[in-house]
């Protein structure tokens, strides 16, 4: 071990400036007005498009990733300001050579081929496309690259102008993000600290309060589930939380209390039949539109039936994030459309306060739905309950349909083949679970052999898959049109606005 | 652990053949012709491509991997001709969508802009880069395409339709290995025999004879090291051999000589002042037109700093591929250019048997050069010297112009900032390197501290930095335009033919 | 994947349950009154001797493991007055064959050689030491014989006879944890949450809070290294905490607090040129007396060194837990050993509170030392700080004679080599540092060059090296005898009562 | 990356020869005669025992672990002779203090109880165990221990006052290398080369004739597995090889060949239901005494359970080492012991050439068997078959019996608790199959329902369970005393000569 003399260690400081002082030069050099100035004096604006102009048009590369990672660099210190200034850069420079594209246009417009397709792609390909890619190679690249993405789309409103760079961060993400490219990890007590803590950072359904209330989840009835990818080491992308329980979950608090001896969760593994996925995050804002949750719930119920052949059943405790917004929304312009029983207009009169007594129907059911810890009056809850959980699977069923709209916990989990099982009145009692849809969660079973079926007519036909026991409650709807249940009739128009 | 009987297993079996069989239905169900024939009546090349086009179609990707999984199957096993058919169908099918496509044509003549260039670089990405990416979604994908590339580029000549195929793969290979992803890895004898033996498979300068011989390879004394891509474990995509010595190595039978001591490796490694590189290859063929040496030779040139900081300098011991082939054709078309001293023809002509005495200057002594083993007539070797190490050295300082030709090894460590240190007379002595170069090897030196200026000029100017003892020789190269070791010169055409 | 029927499951659990039964029978049959009553009738205390005995006898070891994998749970099993019946019947039972070690001892009587010295040997090891020893065959063994020492440990003085258990136990982790068996490992947020949480709960020196207080321990300006044995994986055996600083710390809070943002971190880290030990805890107690501390913290001084060459000195900042409680016997039984100057007594008497009045010398020092919070009256404070460092370096001086007593802490690391560098004036103020020791902490400081001369006058002659600081402090202990400082002198009496 | 100067290289080597030549006057200064004497000086041999009993009589152990290495250091240097003195001066010396010996002898032998007992060995235990153990804290310490007993065993007979230090060796070894403490791994085609190396070296039973062959040992349809220490890492202790079969195989050629396509293999793997441990190697010779096949074979089985649930049956298939000479010294002492039927003889004295025919009986046999290459004389190989597989039978079946003798493979598989299933005629074509048990091999069967029973039988009663074919051949010896096929006989003596 040569111990370094403090002289030693300053002249390698020394070296490292001057090589950065001589690749500056180079870089200045090349006609530009600030050859003689010392790197320090250049604004780093400037410096930035200088060295991104460099790392392009280096053509043998012998420095290219030094200069990436001084990009990257002078990059991180710009004030924001100059930042979204250099990504305005970015967007609107590095185009394609104007003379090559109009001719390979022309060439296809003549004669569309094959061939000249071809060479009109890649003559259209903008070169800020291999810049990003370049500016990839320095270490922590990738990081670096997500982290201008999550940037700009919070700026894309005001400068839509960034929306070429974010369209080429995008396609570059979907290509290196592949699902060849990822690596499932379990996450449990074993895994460092380092990971598990943004394992609670990145929580986004059930808030992990610290490390007591993490160590619940990762509990030996519970199991936790990641996409990792080799260029960002100890960064999930995605998790999945799941509990081992015995038949389906109706409700997510007891799934939460922390009150289980560990001697009960080693039992309750050994006895389960049943994989609750009840909360799935995605943890990297940068990668916006790369869809990773489809895949990371089939390999995990992949790697269940593997390590716990016992399970027979697996399925999502899911929220309703749209339930309570549709609702109130559907009264206000359709406020005759879902009529309610006889017997429930009397119990919700019977319960509600004398000042509402002149609302009925579901003008009435939103009031009373709306008031003040409507829960802890159990006859109310009750008179609630069975027109709040009907309303819900319509609104739930109607999601299939090929409009926008419906809800996205729900179009994500039929589209990935899911089927609607049960909705669960009083399933997550925090405030958000009253606040998103009046407490309601919901099962949407992934059951193996029908998942490619399901699938296909939910998007060819727009047609949701359910269990009888929701198309009994849909089948109470009380509208002429409700055809949603017959498979034949091909759409599912009801109950969208 | 559960003893399954054998009626279970079968039945497993028959499960996975079912799905297989649903899956199949499900996809030839789309109007096709094959919709009532089980998947096993099919041929293989209709199935590759309802595959290939259900794999592309699927909206949800509920199926998506396991799709990409059979078409990889089915293509695997698909005959010689079949699996051509196949690769002109990717490549002349998954065409943009026209209409779109001649719309943003139109769009960016009327007006280029950084708007309508985007679209028409949208409009212009062929779906089949698409159906690429699905490809590898499926394990083991990445290999799988790789090994397609492999095939399809020797089949480029005879059929050309391929090349957008082979251009598309290229472009998804060239970003799914950018060098952010890229693993560096030292080989040694810790490393798995499964990865070892592929060096041994791949090595493409010093071909290594066995297990014995690759031992010698990781020798104390020695090092390897190697890129690798997570996406392929254990499969080397590029690796290099190192020798640690004591001043520059001239020679590389001296290297691979196994019968050096342990001790006396240990002593030598811990004496060691230079790192030679003597061993590059390339390992996997579909990656062709993929670059990583640079980067490997100075992210190498890092970790042997770290680890050995008595290390003074780095350096090549090259072969030169195309110098006899250079030299038989420059005698051929300019027999006079290169005139030899006349002490160097009297001294071939007194070794020249006398059925060539007709002969004179570099005729002659390519003459004598090609004579059987001349190297066992120590006479005759000698008088070969001098004259064919300066005409190396003239050739190899003439490959940096800028027109194509000129020695590709030389082309490659020059293009990286190498400077050209010093030619070896009977450097390899097997029968390759007297094929080849004469024996000549030669030595390119990589110095930190001046790799961006060399490499600048080099691409620049064409201008090949190199030792005062190589500048030496080619001043003595007696002709009148000999400006070369002239940098102020600019271009180095001399010599070439 | 075969799936097991409920059917099979259970038939698994039958045939665990008939294969142990069976065991059960095997092991009573032996002549034992329990021949034909099935396991779960016996009880547990009974089953446990006859398993014991089992483990012993079993002479070709079939089922070795298996009988000392039961033996385990139902050891594990056993109620506390049962566990202990149980240990009791292990030390006093299974003693050597006497009739054999008879002889043995006879011969050696007669003819003491190396012979008759090493069948004496044989003939008198207790084959309890080989029945330990096939306890620890099973999983989790070497673990469970430590728990069963740890609670052995406690229960020696009401139960005497167990010390020959203890012994045999002590004999035995003293040659399985052997320092050539031991693994260092650096502890950082790296590490696996669930070794993080041993080192919450381990932590004896300054206590961590809770997660965020551990990250602290664990910051870029911190080390954590810890040995590990291979047969507890993921069970730190001792670890130590060690701070980045400039210059030896003189206070422990500094150290602790959290409020320093993580770029002050690194830097300090990167400007450091000491390494500050300030807390090393032993894990188990089941390992008492068997000693890992000492490798420990010079295997951490080679791992910094290698780290960062910066670092110049190593030292701990250490407690004196023994300092109260010596000076206050002291004053008791030597009321006038130690003199304070005139100065001092002055000082003491004018912030003295006037019923104190009648006491003088370290009576009154120690009364003013005892008044609450005195730390927070400055002129006090101040009066108490000269005469307390100066009895405290004293104290820690007289540490090396060779009778017991002494400061455990001083003796380990004088014992090691260290030598007493500095003690610190409110060092640590939290409670403990005050009711310890008045506040006072101390460094010892680990020079490479010079611990086996320290440790070897430390041994031999009961000397304690020490800085010539220090040594001023001592010298003005008031006293005759003061011998301590003149290393010719042998012993260093002073001071002990 | 400080550049270390060469002066600071020199002067790290300066540091440390002065480093240890200040320990060196350390230990040699206690009253030595070469307390002046720098220790290059000192011969090899008396630095040795400097070191030794410097390493035992360090008190605080400051430097214990640098003596550790120094001593290692110099012992392996040590010429042949100096290093069996310094043996012998460690077997002789370091024995327990005679004074508290006796005293502890003669307090026992006036009252022997448990206190006595436990002084006594406490008193006995010679210090040369502790100074043992202090060696091993050295990096590499107990791989040099163990290359210390692998000498020694060589010396024994030659210099028998080594056996004490052989004795302690074998007891530390016997607690550190404890069941509780080795690692099973799977050995393949993935593990490094390294270990790899070591396999091809070690096999002892069926030769590995490079790597290729070794391959074939990994191949998909081929199990290793190996037990590890902690302290030797990349050190197998003993390896088994396993073939994946269908039905049980009864000859080992086949199991060895090369030339199976690799789809075979595995086709192979998934199809069987048997597994045949085919090889068991120990490794270490300094370990012997020291037994893990019992372990490492029934751990393989779980493994194997766990991994291939089809397999149904698990057997070795064995040499028979000790046959040949058995029947040789039987039919010497004992012609007419064992009679052939009339059949055999006359088939025998039919393929016999004419100089033999005076001969009957076994002696004919055993004549005609030592015939050269009788394997290839089919009706000479037929004729020896049937008595020959009948006397390997009844000596195998014999070698239950308590008396030292039997063969030593048939008694360590059926101590472990196996059954002796099958006797394979030609199992064994090599040449040393031919040599040592005319190429007879045998199949042991583990099966785990029945492996404590059939061992308990073995141990007490020396009774060999074996299958019913191999009880009609027994039964069909002809002798008067046959009683080994009834289990009630409690003793097998029969055959025994």
């Amino acid at each position: 071990m040569a111990t370094a003399s403090p002289t030693a260690t300053s002249s390698v400081t020394l070296q490292r400036r001057s090589w950065l002082e001589r690749l500056w030069t180079t870089i200045a050099d090349r006609g530009s007005a600030y050859a003689d100035v010392p790197s320090s004096a250049v604004p780093p604006l400037d410096r930035a498009r200088q060295l991104a102009t460099a790392l392009l048009g280096e053509k043998g590369e012998a420095s290219g990733a030094a200069i990436a990672r001084e990009l990257q660099a002078v990059v991180k210190e710009l004030e924001g300001a100059d930042r979204v200034a250099f990504y305005s850069y970015l967007a609107s420079g590095f185009l394609p050579d104007e003379k090559r594209l109009r001719e390979a246009a022309t060439a296809y417009l003549a004669d569309a081929n094959a061939e000249t397709a071809t060479q009109l792609a890649d003559a259209s390909e903008p070169p800020r496309q291999e810049l990003l890619r370049r500016m990839n190679m320095s270490p922590g690249g990738t990081a670096s690259l997500m982290a201008m993405r999550k940037e700009l789309l919070g700026k894309l409103n005001e400068a839509p102008e960034l929306k070429s760079l974010d369209s080429d961060l995008r396609h570059l993400f979907g290509s290196w993000f592949n699902r060849g490219f990822l690596q499932i990890r379990r996450i449990d007590w074993q895994t460092p600290a380092a990971v598990l803590e943004k394992i609670i950072t990145y929580e986004a359904v059930h808030e992990i309060q610290g490390w007591e209330d993490l160590r619940r989840r990762l509990a030996p009835d519970r199991r936790c589930f990641g996409f990792f990818h080799p260029a960002l080491p100890g960064e999930p992308l995605i998790f999945v939380e799941v509990a081992l329980t015995r038949g389906l979950a109706s409700a997510v608090q007891p799934l939460l209390t922390r009150d289980v001896p560990e001697e009960q969760q080693k039992a309750d593994a050994a006895n389960a039949d049943t994989a609750i996925f009840y909360s799935i995050s995605n943890c990297q804002d940068g990668l916006r539109g790369v869809s990773f949750g489809n895949f990371l719930i089939k390999q995990v119920v992949e790697e269940l039936k593997t390590e716990l052949p016992s399970l027979r059943q697996f399925s999502t405790l899911s929220p309703v994030p749209s339930f309570r917004r549709w609702l109130e929304r559907r009264v206000k312009d359709h406020p005759d459309a879902d009529p309610l029983t006889a017997e429930e207009e009397f119990a919700l009169t019977a319960v509600a306060p004398t000042q509402r007594e002149e609302k009925t129907g579901t003008a009435l059911l939103l009031d009373l739905a709306r008031s003040d810890e409507w829960w802890n009056n159990p006859a109310l809850a009750e008179a609630l309950r069975e027109p709040l959980v009907r309303l819900c699977a319509g609104h739930l069923v109607a999601s299939g349909s090929r409009s926008r709209g419906g809800d996205p916990v729900a179009r994500f989990h039929l589209g990935n083949g899911a089927r609607l099982e049960r909705i669960n009145w009083l399933g997550n009692t925090a405030p958000r679970g009253f606040r998103e849809s009046f407490g309601i969660m919901v099962n949407y079973l992934y059951d193996p052999d029908s998942i490619e079926a399901n699938h296909e007519v939910f998007v060819r036909d727009g047609y949701v898959v359910r269990s009888p026991a929701v198309d009994m409650l849909v089948a109470k709807l009380n509208v002429p049109d409700a055809k949603m249940s017959a498979r034949g009739s091909g759409k599912a128009r009801l109950l969208k606005s």
